[in-house]
């Protein structure tokens, strides 16, 4: 199987895992599930559940173990971590935030649900994370406690929210490279490095394993932000699925406006190669390593 | 000491605790933390610490084993319970929601700190305390994974969010009483039975001590959320710290509009009554029962 064939069937993977933890239809609770159900599993790359699979395998081999179990293991952090991710895409998109009509080339949440039910949708998909990893049964309590608590570290007021306070502190003025940097770690890079590390807990990661995936955690998640930044610019609108130019129309401070597209495509480069080294030296990060040539070279 | 003395005390330790989670003042995150801070130590009964260490003190004290340990043990998981119950407040007052400028007299956190900021301080709030139950070192591993499902499951779709749901859906139309039992029980009761149930997993409660608690629980929501009502009806707006009349105003379902109020009053004293005699029982629940009594007869 090639990369993207990978990809796609894990994504199938964690999509049925996904939808057995919101298919509550009882009609009393019908919207909210409604709501839970309808950005879930709105599609998208699956890029978090798919890190936090690989390297749960990568942990097993390293451990002389069985990858398919370990992968197992993983599969509710790998869910946790995607419902966290769907929630701050919910209410990023809020009015009182990005003011978002479509996503994906769907409307929005509350485009679709209305502001309310949108907000509490958000809300209970990351109280349903927590839920989900801290009942983990085919790893120990205290792996989940740790899962749990990285979780809540990485989406928490020093990670994820931190970098979207950041990000709408910034909108006001204009900055530089080393603020970009810091707002992007904390937005897109605490979760990516998160789903790095959940995969080597349910794994049982040695140390040395930890550090090099999150090397690789790092230069992927900013080589993914820098391509995004570009694709904003120079993308295909019918490929993404969404106009191309926000960023340059609302003022941000991209990847892509602080440097040319050249040297945006070249820092891609150098910060793939960053993380394909990280995990060089890894039995079984051939996968890893095909992951990260192809996020650099999408065009979506 | 008299129940508002003990009440007092415990606030005050819950209080000093709450502050140490919030107290970042690194200038790089200073909005959020402050939005944070703001809310979380605006005052407020702590009723649902309250419960939480006071069922840790009763189990301890069942099993022989040392009240004050136990409460100390307890005390992160009253905590996040008092963070998931700030974030709720701090949602539920936003504009596409209750849309509250004042809450215990002072503005809400969106008209202090704007909606993005409210927003984001909720979420905030609302992944620390899963952060903060996931590292409790006082008891074993078991027993926080326990408590983090349990904040969720309480705090979730099915729990408290459910609720809010309904209350949204409740606002279009007139019901009657088994709904709005249903309501009440999932909007503010599974926090107040999640608090309880805390106390007893931290303090290692028996079966019946378990049993007891969840029946106190019913009991004292339901009569809090009467009494609540009534005093919306005929309270002092200088001693509530706001306007009364609100209720009746929006045309909310509420046990006030639904019964009389004598035939309120008389409804939550018979709630009241199977509070306390759920722990009758049980040795050292007088505060429970003085707790039981105070807040029926409370008049802010």
């Amino acid at each position: 199987m090639n990369i993207t064939e990978i990809l796609k069937e894990r994504a199938e993977l964690v999509e049925a895992e996904l939808l057995k933890y919101v298919s509550d239809t009882d009609p009393e609770f019908g919207v909210i599930f409604d709501a839970m159900r309808y950005s879930l599993l709105a599609g998208g790359k699956r890029l978090r559940p798919f890190l936090v699979l690989e390297f749960a395998r990568l942990a097993a081999i390293e451990n002389g173990g069985d990858a398919d179990n370990a992968e197992k293991g993983a599969l509710p952090y790998a869910c946790a971590i995607e419902m966290i991710h769907t929630y701050s895409l919910i209410h990023d998109d809020l009015p009182c935030m990005d003011n978002d009509d479509l996503r994906r080339g769907m409307p929005t949440s509350h485009k679709k649900f209305g502001e309310a039910n949108a907000l509490l949708a958000g809300d209970a998909l990351l109280t349903k994370a927590f839920e989900t990893a801290s009942s983990n049964l085919l790893v120990s309590d205290k792996t989940n406690c740790m899962a749990v608590n990285l979780l809540a570290r990485c989406a928490g007021a020093i990670g994820m929210i931190g970098g979207q306070v950041l990000d709408l502190e910034g909108e006001k003025q204009k900055f530089g490279m080393d603020t970009l940097e810091r707002l992007q770690s904390l937005k897109t890079g605490e979760l990516i490095r998160c789903a790095a590390l959940l995969g080597c807990y349910a794994g049982g990661a040695s140390e040395s394993l930890i550090v090099s995936a999150e090397k690789y955690a790092l230069g992927l998640g900013r080589a993914f932000q820098v391509v995004d930044d570009i694709l904003d610019v120079i993308g295909d609108e019918a490929v993404l699925g969404k106009p191309i130019g926000s960023d340059a129309d609302s003022g941000k401070t991209t990847f892509a406006t602080i440097m040319t597209i050249d040297e945006a495509r070249d820092y891609a480069m150098r910060l793939t190669d960053m993380a394909i080294d990280a995990v060089g030296g890894c039995e079984g990060a051939e996968t890893l390593i095909e992951l990260a040539k192809y996020l650099l070279s999408r065009n979506k």
